[in-house]
């Protein structure tokens, strides 16, 4: 080991070449011993992992000095009823932050009692849209109009990339002089980011070639990818995906201690008036929470939860209580390829029985989407629940009402 | 452990209820097993953990069965030049997207050879904005005025919960009769979501009182709390925090193997444009990865990326070259509380010096802020710079420009 | 005036420079008979006008030809309880959109039978915000920082330049090297963007001074003047305005021939729902088209009409019936200076009692301010409750509810 | 009159019956007379009219008491080459906005100088989205469905009702239980809101009969009219349009008293960073008053303005200067019905000579929708300009560089 230290401390070996020489489980442990002399510090715990490292540290993490160790939580059972989704699932979250399990296990519980939720895929493709520049205007129409014109060329380009990815719609649009081509496709059970990113570039290639448009970035941020954007709330990206379920005023009142009209207010006064006056694009109490939990114990790309948190949260008056919805517009998931494999995460998904490419593919991504969403229903049922519960009771206390 | 199986089984013992009768890791430990038959997976790897369980299971995470392990990787050494960090640092980033770590590795070479990052925390104050509904929109100015009018009795009553938190800024708007009283703290080291919370409800009990308003939720989502909202980007949340480089025209030229027009142009086609015609909030190219993969690292909220993903990054003409910022308006931070003291985590704050409470209070905090904003720009140049030097590639040989 | 046509045709004679060499009538006259010359057309009706001239060439309106006939028709009389406004009257309308002065009639019949809006401004400011080019990040935070200690310098210096005009409120923020100082006047009767932009000239000139900083323009857009922007939204522009009013199940059902249920589900649905789910910062039905037609009966500026759409509609369930309200953050209105001299818009003012100024200054300014936003209220009751008795009377009907 | 009068004051006669009894001219004397009496104020100028009334009180003004005259001057003339518009036209702009037409008339005669706008339409569908009611997230899905695999039977139902619309695109999402239709339609030469409207409303009827969803409105919001939206600037609704035009250094010297890099730098950090730090979603500086003003002067819906001003202006360096451009995403104009055919507007649509139907049916809207863009760019290239002649010009002085 020491040999390898020398040659980091004195430049002739570079940190990220270490795998080239050594084995993975050797090459993780040389590196981690230089960065606790490089930082003073010791990373014992850091270096005492379990899962297998030989696809990780090429697949999933360069530099690699260890694991973290994110404590996880199940809750449920929840009773979900949806196209792929059918039966009774334990979730596992994975989380830092106290009494957030304990709440979404609070709204499985109630959940179930109420009979389980409904839950819809209503929408799937992952989307690239490359930025090109135009000479003019004129030039950026001329694009645009070749672009929708010739999709089924650019569609036998792009699909010629890959084994899974389908080209399914196609958007242009216009800043002046830049031209972005948003393009979606269904990607099997991956995620499928490199996937269309992949294809994007191909069909890129081909759209430059044939209009002389300058191709200035594969992502030109009209995908949107990471960035909160109401282009994903209008027009989807990943699954958009639906859970709603009916609350009878009994179980309103015996299980949440509040009432219809209480649930209505809450929701009505925090997640539309409040986030409407916040310039928020999510109308939701929290389910960047649970999104994120179950992202990270599910080997999914955490940075996605800021698509995510695009969630709209509806309450609606019923004839016998109310009807509670969560919308997400862009859920991306996949359930192979990401952080899928790594063996803590894949374990995550097992218990969801979702790993790897169902039958027919993309069934098992879509079968995780509708649990996710079963599990942000239920965090925002808790949440309102509890607000609405607080506030019930100051009313009867505080304000003598 | 057959009996408490059993017990499980029957219900007479709940699933959250093991840690009251046995020591973390036997609770755990069941429990996983009774998951383990449940879902009739093997549960093994995430049970084989190695952080301490004790405080786990009581702050950070109920109906714990074991960790996720997320691969984590370093980038740097980067230099950083700061109020609070100055020096060299190694960044720790959990991820499971390969190429990440080797694209923000690259980002941080670059800034060292260009003499490190400026950067500088520009506000500092965690909120909450807690919702009260007024009986006509006559009552909700009277409430307004009420709050505006007597903040320091607020303040007073706020403070009195909190050994550090100081209530700094109060702001009101209405919503017709929903009114929203926005506080914001500084909440020393810590990231303070719940330290304002808690100082939220006393504050919102006193307005209550005096005004007869009614208190719907403590958090009335303008505050605006893990939700895409422009209020932070404009008010700030959290830390607002910018870091900036300039690059020299040799420097782009031998190490990006791009021009500074180049860059600029994707910037500004991408970023701005690319980002305004999609709706965006978000004018950035990928922070929100290297915000993730820190917060993993880290013990932050990793909900939180949402906020973070409000990022915006510019590059600016130079005389000889370009200047390339990044300005982060709302990074949620802290460096006590949260997951901040697991095993793990707390080792990836050791190595950037700064686990636990600082000398003045929140010192280490803002530390962790400048270094994480100084992590997004050595991601976002790193990106930028392979947009530039491919789309110049592209131009010669495709376009033969 | 066939020697002047000929000097405007051939050159010497610039089509500006005619009221130099006339007074205004002829000036006009001569410009629009050489305007149907070049374009070939009769502009008789457009310079069939009534109103005096003098002013208006040299302050409203260079090159002027003539003048557009707006039909302008009177919704009401409305019943008005503000601070400002204070009894029945009847509103203006300057439109060609047949059917909204009828539909907004109705809303000033209904509100009248309810006993008249309530309604209050909740805050009164008119904002420039010029933008600053630093030379780094850091210059950036020293130039913020300068501004926030020396407010009462930059005080003294804006109001230098005018007689009414307070500087209220100072805010700041960064986008990288660009630096925002957002400045918020009170200006007495006046809309007041002129007597801002004077008085921002100036505090922009010493803060330039004091801090190195460039000043790039005057409006940097962080204003944010005439863009639909969330600033405006979350912190006010112009006057801050609400009106409510309290309607009986009697009177929905008599006047509406609808439910209050109905008129929930409707406002829900297509206000919030409907307006998040399409990425607006507008939550109401046809705010502007009330506000457009004000605005050029009392010569405002109809730019403002994209402030003015902000507006949020709420309505909630009361005991016996619903509270509906419009909360118009951003209406930029005023009583003196911009078109409310000019004669027909100075008739449609007197009609309301607000032409001029004030006593004290502001109070007319203020009292327009009520007044439109109890027409907008009117003109969203009137069209809620028709959506709302429409579904009504179809869910009765055709679905056999 | 004094009898009519008197059945007014006794409210034996309805204000808006008056023109049962009379002639239009007669009614709107004795109306403006009532009004007078009522408000205590002379209203002569607004009586002073000379537009014929016939067509006006019965299509355009319910209660009309007269005419609001807006002053109405020229700019130009602009030279500018679209696919509609070809050749040099004045533009007739209505405001009471002093300096505004001076402004726009310098930018056109910098754009004659440059050789004319480039100028196209993009895009063309005005639209309507009814938002139904469904029973469930199982029921919203079903009603998406259909109607995504109906679009032809929808098109025939809605199509039957007009005698030139023509739907093209059908899109659906939902909010929870809430689903949204939206229906775009290419209207010919009429801005079209009206037809749409009608033939949406077959075509809610039939989905609302089909698939058991309850019609709620016929317009949910996510159409969206009259609000800010992001749905409208990533769609496009009405016509989208794209005008630019490539300035020489020599130009911009000469004329604009500027350099290139001071109009790069402008444009991005007031445009583009400016607007992004403000949640804009309008990226220039002043487009709606060029749209206020002409859409004021052509017989537009005023209100329209919230849509134009959703604006993107962008600078691009080029090999000897700029390009500049203008993309105005949604722009809703018409040249038959609404306020076109009154007298003074007929006349400015005369000057542009697109008064009425075009051949082939919409081609005069398109060349409004054009002239207008070209407009807004004078507009913005004339404010862009002016603000970095004086930043160049204090550059210069104050700063000594």
């Amino acid at each position: 080991m020491d040999e390898y230290l020398r040659r980091l401390r004195d430049g002739s070996l570079k940190l990220y070449a270490l795998e080239k020489e050594l084995p993975p489980d050797k090459a993780v442990a040389i590196r981690r011993r230089f960065i606790e002399e490089e930082t003073n510090t010791k990373l014992e715990h850091i270096g005492d992992l379990s899962i297998s490292l030989d696809a990780v540290v090429k697949k999933n993490c360069e530099n690699m000095i260890g694991t973290i160790q994110v404590p996880v939580g199940v809750a449920g059972p929840i009773m979900i009823h949806g196209e792929y989704a059918e039966g009774s699932y334990y979730l596992p979250l994975a989380t830092t932050e106290g009494a957030l399990i304990a709440s979404v296990n609070r709204g499985c519980s109630l959940i179930s009692a109420a009979g389980g939720t409904e839950v819809r895929i209503l929408k799937d493709g992952m989307t690239r849209a490359p930025v090109f520049a135009a000479d003019s205007i004129i030039h950026a129409k001329t694009i645009c109009d070749w672009v929708m014109n010739h999709q089924d060329e650019i569609r036998a380009e792009a699909e010629a990339t890959t084994r899974f990815g389908k080209l399914t719609t196609i958007d242009v649009t216009t800043g002046g002089t830049s031209v972005f081509v948003r393009m979606a496709f269904f990607t099997g059970d991956a995620m499928g980011m490199n996937m269309v990113t992949i294809a994007s570039a191909k069909a890129a290639d081909l759209i430059s070639q044939k209009t002389g448009a300058r191709l200035i970035a594969l992502s030109g941020n009209w995908c949107t990818d990471k960035k909160p954007a109401s282009i994903n709330a209008v027009m989807g990206r990943g699954k958009t995906v639906s859970a709603g379920i009916l609350l009878t005023n009994e179980l309103i009142e015996r299980v949440l201690k509040t009432t219809a009209s209480s649930l209505l207010e809450v929701n009505a006064r925090k997640n539309l008036v409040g986030s409407a006056r916040a310039g928020s694009l999510g109308f939701n109490a929290h389910a960047a929470n649970i999104i994120a939990a179950m992202f990270i114990a599910c080997g999914q790309d955490p940075a996605h939860v800021v698509e995510g948190s695009l969630c709209i949260t509806t309450v609606d008056s019923a004839p016998d209580g109310v009807y509670v919805s969560v919308t997400l517009p862009a859920l991306p998931v996949g359930t192979v390829g990401g952080g899928t494999g790594i063996d803590t995460q894949a374990e995550s998904l097992r218990m969801l029985d979702v790993l790897g490419s169902g039958t027919p593919p993309g069934s098992n991504a879509k079968k995780l989407a509708e649990i996710i969403a079963s599990g942000v229903l239920a965090g925002e049922l808790s949440l309102l629940g509890a607000l609405a519960a607080q506030h019930l009771a100051r009313a009867h206390s505080t304000l003598g009402r």
